[in-house]
C-alpha cells in the first residue's frame, strides 16, 4: 500500500484525509453499496482528524449497524443521513432556502437542509410551494430574498427553480428529483428543465443529489463570512 | 385506381373529400415536402367542396409558385402558412387565447394562431410572457379567463403551460418548441416538461406544432357553439 | 410558517384551498409516495370547503388505513381511487367516451373513468377495441359521436387514437400506456406515437395519466354547460 | 490481396461475385458515399456474370456520371435508383402491394417499388392510404388480399401496419419512414410503432429502407414459384 | 355492449371471432396481465369457433389456474406459452428453422418454436451458434438452406442474422432478445444491429418477441402450400 | 397590450425593465433567433433604465446590422457578445477564474468571460488545462484559489471539473461544451459527466453555456461586496 | 445435432471445443441465467481438454450447487466468480494493474483481478483512488508505469482513465461501472466519458464488464511472452 | 501565465512538450475546429523537441494553408490526416492489421493506418469484408494470425469485431464507423453492437476514432519491443 500523509489506505477505501484542507469540508461518506463496517472504518478514520461527520444515503439498517460504535450517532429519518457532531462548525450568519415544490420531493429536501446544517447553516424549509399554485411561493419571496443562496427541489416537470430565478437576486441551485412516473423517465424531464430554465444563473446538480446542492449553497454562505 | 365517392386519387394523394363530414372541418394541407404543384392539385380537389384551404408549413417559394393558380390566395410570414378563403367559416361566439413564452416562439404561436382564425375563430394573443418575469403573465389573468381555451407555447424548459393551468378553469393546450440549444434537444425538455405538468388537465400536442393545438382549440371552441 | 388564505400550510403539504376558485375543480389528492396519514390530513381540510374528495394511485393499503377517518369514502380497486362523496357534483348533460384498445390499458381507463363521474360527467366505456380488428372499434362510431369528448387508452404502437380522430368531430385525448414490452421502452413507444399523430387536433398526456386526460375531458365538457 | 472465385478484390471493395448462388439475387451496390468511379467499377464486375444490376441511394449527379460507361442505364427519380437490365429476370406469379400512408412517403415506397420490379415482381401501387382517413385504405382490401405479400411504408406515428396486418393472411413488412418532425425523431416514432404492432406478424425494416422491405418481399414471392 | 357477428364482447375484451377468416390464424392470447379468469373466458370463446387455442406469456401459476377448465391443456415450460390442440392445424410441406445464438436465448427461441408448431410448421433447431465461433453455424448450412423461412434469435450486439442471411436465399426474420447487460439497454443494441443489419432482407420483430416472429414465418410458409 | 409599470410591451417581447430591481442585473439579450431590428428595439428600452447592455450569440451580421443605433456597441468576436458599456458596473474586490479543457472550448470560455467584466468582475483565464496533462493545471492551484468562483468549461468527457474541485474550496460552476464527435452526441457525455462528478458540490449549467456559468458566477461574487 | 471434432452439442449450448487453439484461452462460462446443471455440464465438457475453468457472473446459490460436481472449485465473493485450476496457466513475466476509482467499484474491479490471476497474470490492485484527490493516483505512477496493462474501473463520470492514460505509456482498458444514480442512466454517463476520453488510446468494454478488459489485458501481455 | 519546464503556453494552447517521455508517443494534433494558424504554432512548439507531427481530422483548406510553413507536410486525402516526418520513428517487428467491413469505412480506416504508420507500424490493410459475405473474410485468417493487434472498423449493425475475435488469438480494438442511416443514430448501432460482442476481449474506442484505435494498437506493439 502506498505511504501518503494525505490519505489513509484501507484497502477498500483510500480516506482523503487532507480533504477539508484543500476544499474547505471533511470527506463525506457516501453510505449507498458500503457495509456497516466499511461505513464505520471510514467514520472512525475521519473522526481522528474532524469533529463532524456526515453520512449520506443511509438506511435504517446501515444506522442501526453502525450506532454502537457512535453512541453519539443520530439517524435522521426523512433525510436518510447519518450525523456525528462531537463538536458543531462554526455558524454562518445568512441562512439558505430550501424550496421544495411538492410532498413526495421532501427527502431529497431535508437531506440537503441536513446537509447545509451539519456544515454550520441556518436553513429556511419551505415545502409545497410549486407553480400550479403560484400563489403559495410568491408570498415566500420576502423571506427568500434575505438568504445567501436558495435551493430549489422539484421533480415532474421542474419549472419551480425558472419563477424562483425571476424572483430573487441570489444564486440559485436546481435539485430535480425522481418523483413522477411515465415521460418523466426517472427525473429526466426535471433535470432537462432545469438545464434548459429561462432563469438566469440557474446551477444544476445530479437527479435526488441534495447533498450536492447544499454543499454548493454552503461552499457560497462560507464565502461571505 | 379505386372509385369511391369520399375521396379523389391523385395518384401521389387521396384527398379525404368526406373529412368535413366526419370531423367538422375539411382537410388542411402539410405543406413540407409537397411540390408546389402537388400543393395547387390538392388544393383544387378542395376547392372543389369548400370555401377555405389552409395550407401549413409553407415556404415563401412554395407560395409563390402555387399563388397563380389562386389569386385570392394569402401568406403569412410568420406562420409559414397559406390561406384561402373564399366564404369565411362562421365565427365563434368565444376567443382562444395563445400565449408564448419568448419571442422566438412567435412562428410557433402564429401557425396556431392563423389556423384558429381560419377556422372562425378571434384569437388573444399573449406574446413573450415566459416564467422568468411572472407579473408579465399575471397582469393577463383576467383576459385569459374569458377565453373558451388557451394554448400555451413555450421552448426551453416549457414551464408556462403549468403556471397558466393554475390560474384558468379553462382547456389548456400545451405546444412544446424547439427553441433552444444543448440540452433542449430539438424541443424535448420542453416536451417533457409538458408532459410532466403538475398543472391538471394540461394536454400536449407535437413539438412546434401550433397547428393540431389550433386545431383541438377550434373542435373545442366548436363546441360551444 | 406563511399566513396566506388562499393555502392551508401543513408543514408537508400547503394545500390550495383556492383552487376550485381558480381552476374549476377543487385539488386532487396524487396517493403516490404518501402517507396515509397524510392523505387523512389533505383530505380533511379539502372537505372543510369542498363535498368532493379524489384521490388517484392510492392502493388498497393506503385505503384501508385512511378509511377509519372517511367512513363514507369508496376505494375503486381497478382504477386504484379513492373517493369521498358527500354531495355530488352537478351533472353535465353530455357524455365523454372512454375507449381502450386492449384489456391490459383497463387500470388507466378505469382512472379516468372514475375521475370523470366524481367531476359531473357520464362515461360511455368502449374496451378492447384496438385497430388489430379495426370493426370492433367502427360498430361504435355512432356511440362516439354523441359524446362531448373522446379519451382514448392505448398501449403497444399507440394507432387507436388516429383512427377515432378520423371518425368523429369531437376533441380526442389519447392516453399511452406503459402496456408493452421491450422495445416499448415503458409506454415510450404509445407516447410518441400519439404526438406524431396524423389525426388532426389529437392532444396527449403523459403515460398512465387517465386522471389527466379525465381532468381535461371534464374542464372541456363544463365549457358546454 | 488475397486470392478466392467468389469474389473480386477491387482494393476499395471485394465484389461478393458468389452472392446470387448463396442468396438468390446478386449483390446490389448501395450508392451513398460511393464515387461515380467506384459505383461504375463495382457494376462492372457484377455485369461480367450477372444480367440486371441495381443501385440504391444514388443521385442524379452520381447517375450523369456513371451513365456514359452504361448507356443502358436507366434513372429512377422519385425512387433514387439506378438500374441496367440487360436481361430481365424471370417475372412472378404473384403481385407484391406497396402501401403509402402519405405523400411525403413516396421515395421510400417507389424505391421499394423499383426493387420490386427488377427483381421479377410485378407491383400494386396504393399511396396516400393514411389511418386518419380509414376508408381509403379498406375499399383496398379485395385488392391487398391478391398479392404475395404487402409492404407497408408509413411515417409520423407508422399505425398503417397494425391495420393493414388485420385486414390480411399475406405477410406484412413494414418500413418505417423519417418524414414527419418533433418528437418523430427521424423516424423513431414510426419505428417503435411497428415494432410494438398489436397485428401479429408485422416485421419491421430500418427507417426509410425501402430496399430492405422489398428484397425480403421478393424472397417470399420466389419461394411461391 | 355492441351487437356485431364478429366479435364476442366480454366487457373486459372483444374476442375477434373473425381473425382466422382475415388473417389465416385463430386469435392468440397474449398472458402477461391477464387473471387465468380471462385466458379461461377468452379461450372459451375461441374454442367455440375454432380447434387450437395458443396463449404465451403465460406462467406456471396461471396454467394452474386455468387447466381445471381445460385438461387438455399442455404447458411448455421454458416457451412459457400454454397450447390447446382438440385438432391439429394442417401440416406444412416445409420446416421453419429456428437459430438462438447463446443458451439465454433459448426461452424466445421456444416460443417461436411452439407457435410454429401449433401453426402446423416442423422445426429446424439450431441453438448456441453464436458468430464468437461461426463453425458452429457454417456446418448447418445445408440444414438451413432446406427450410422455407430462418427465425434468428440472438440478443448481445445481435450479429447472428446477418451471417446467416449471407448463407441462404430464404427469408430471415431477425429476434432481438434482451440477453446482455450494461450497454445492452434491455435488447436495444441487438435491435438496432438487426436493424441496420448488413445482410439484405433481414426483418425485424419486437424484443423478445418469439411469437411474431414465429407467425410471420407461419405465414411464409403457409404461402407455398 | 397590458399596461404594467414593470415591463415594456413591444408585442414581439415584453422588455422586464423592472429585472434589475428583482435579481440583480438587467435583462441580457439572447441573440439566437432575434432580427437585428428586434435586438435595436430591446436594446433601446433597456438602456432607458440601465447603462449596459449584454447580448449574447450574435453574429458579426447582426452586430453590424446593429451597431448604427449604437455607435459605442462593441463586437466580441471569439465571444459572439454585443457591449454597450455606457458606464461601467461597479467592480467586485474578487476575481473569477475561467478555465478550459481545450482550444475549441474558448468561443464558450470567452462568452463565460466577457459576461463576467460587463458584469463588474475580474477574470483570471487558464484555457488548454485538460486531464491529459495534469501538470498543465496543477501549476495554477494557487492562482485558483485566490479566485471567488471557478467556471470550468469542458467537452468531449468532462472530466475536469472533478480534478478542479478536489483541489479549491470555492464553488466550482460547470460547462459542458458541445466540443467532440460520435458518441459525444452534441455534448451529452460532457453534461453526464459533470452531473455524476464525484468533486462534492459542482453544480452545472446547460451545454455551451458560458453566459448561464458567468451569471451564477457574478452572483456569487456580488454576494462578498 | 451436427456433427463437428470442433464443438461439443449439448442440445441447449455448443461448447466451442477448438476455442484455445483459435484464440489462445479455453472457452468461459457466463453464468447469468444459467442453470447450475448447465454450468456443471458445461464445464465438464471444458475440462475434457483444459486444466482450468472460469465462470463469471456466478452467485453463492449457483456455486453451491455446482461444487459438488467439482470439489476443486474456488468461489470468489466480491468477483462473483468460480475457479477450477487443476493445473495452473503458465506465469507471465509482468504484471497487470487493476485500478478503481470508488469502493463500491470493487466487484468488477475484483471480476477483472481473478480473470486475470486465472489467466496467469500478475495484479497489482489499487483501489478507491478517484479524481478529486488525485494525489491518491499520483503517488502511484511508477508501480503503474511497470505494469504490461492498466485496466481502470470507475462509475460515475468515468473520468479516472483519462487522467491514467496521461501519466502512463501502456495500453489503458477503461471499464465503466453502474455505480452512481439519476443521470447515471445505469453507467452511460462513465461510458460515454470514457469513450470521449480526451486520453489518447483509452479502449473501452462494456458497462460492469472486468471480464471482458482483463481477457484483453491478458491477450497482450501474452504477446509479451 | 504559468511557468513550467513541460508545456508551452501559447494562450489558446498550452502545449504538452512532455507528452512523449510519459506516454511514449509526441503530442498529436486534433484539427477540427482550429485554425490554420494554431495547427501551425502547435506544431511548431512540438517540432522543437520532436521530429515527427501528426494533425488528424484536417481538411485540404487548413493543409494549403498551413503547408508554406513546413513544406515538408504532407496530406493524405482518404485519411484527411497531416504529417510531418523528419525522421522516422523506429520501426516495429510485427504488423497491424486494420480490416474495413465496407467501403464507405474507408476514411475512418486510412486515419487508423495513416496514424500506425507515423508511429512506425506496418499495417495490412483488409478492406470490405464484412459479415454478409463471410468468405471475404475467411480467407484472410492466415494473414490476421501474424499480426500484433487488429483493428476492426465497422458501421451499420457492426458485426464484424466479434467474427474476428473469434479467429485470432490477439487483441482486437473495434471502431464503430457513422456509415448508415435511419436507426443506426450517427454510429450508435455499431457502438452498442460493439460494446455488446460476443467475442472475449473486444475493445472499442469512440465512433469514427481510426486515430484512437491506432494509438492503442501502437502503444501494444510497442510492448513487444
Amino acid at each position: 500500500m502506498a505511504d501518503d500523509p494525505a490519505f489513509v489506505d484501507l484497502g477498500f477505501a483510500r480516506v482523503d484525509t487532507d480533504r477539508r484542507q484543500r476544499t474547505g469540508f471533511p470527506e463525506v461518506i457516501f453510505g449507498l453499496g458500503k457495509t456497516p463496517s466499511q461505513i464505520a472504518q471510514i467514520a472512525a478514520v475521519i473522526l481522528e482528524r474532524e469533529s463532524v461527520v456526515l453520512a449520506t444515503r443511509v438506511s435504517r439498517e446501515q444506522f442501526e449497524a453502525v450506532q454502537p460504535n457512535f453512541p453519539e450517532a443520530v439517524f435522521h429519518e426523512r433525510a436518510r443521513c447519518l450525523t456525528i457532531e462531537r463538536e458543531q462548525l462554526p455558524k454562518r450568519s445568512r441562512s439558505v432556502a430550501v424550496v421544495a415544490a411538492g410532498t413526495s420531493d421532501l427527502p431529497v429536501a431535508e437531506e440537503a437542509a441536513v446537509t447545509l446544517e451539519v456544515f454550520g447553516n441556518s436553513v429556511e424549509r419551505i415545502y409545497d410551494a410549486g407553480v400550479a399554485g403560484i400563489h403559495r411561493l410568491l408570498v415566500e419571496t420576502d423571506r427568500l430574498r434575505t438568504c445567501a443562496a436558495v435551493i430549489v427541489v422539484a421533480g415532474m416537470e421542474g419549472a419551480l427553480p425558472s419563477v424562483v430565478a425571476g424572483l430573487v437576486d441570489k444564486p440559485v441551485i436546481a435539485v430535480p428529483t425522481s418523483v413522477g412516473y411515465g415521460a418523466n423517465f426517472g427525473g429526466l424531464a426535471a433535470l432537462l428543465g432545469m438545464l434548459n430554465s429561462c432563469g438566469s444563473g440557474v446551477t444544476v446538480v445530479n437527479i435526488d443529489n441534495g447533498f450536492g446542492a447544499a454543499y454548493a449553497a454552503a461552499t457560497i454562505n462560507r464565502l461571505i463570512g
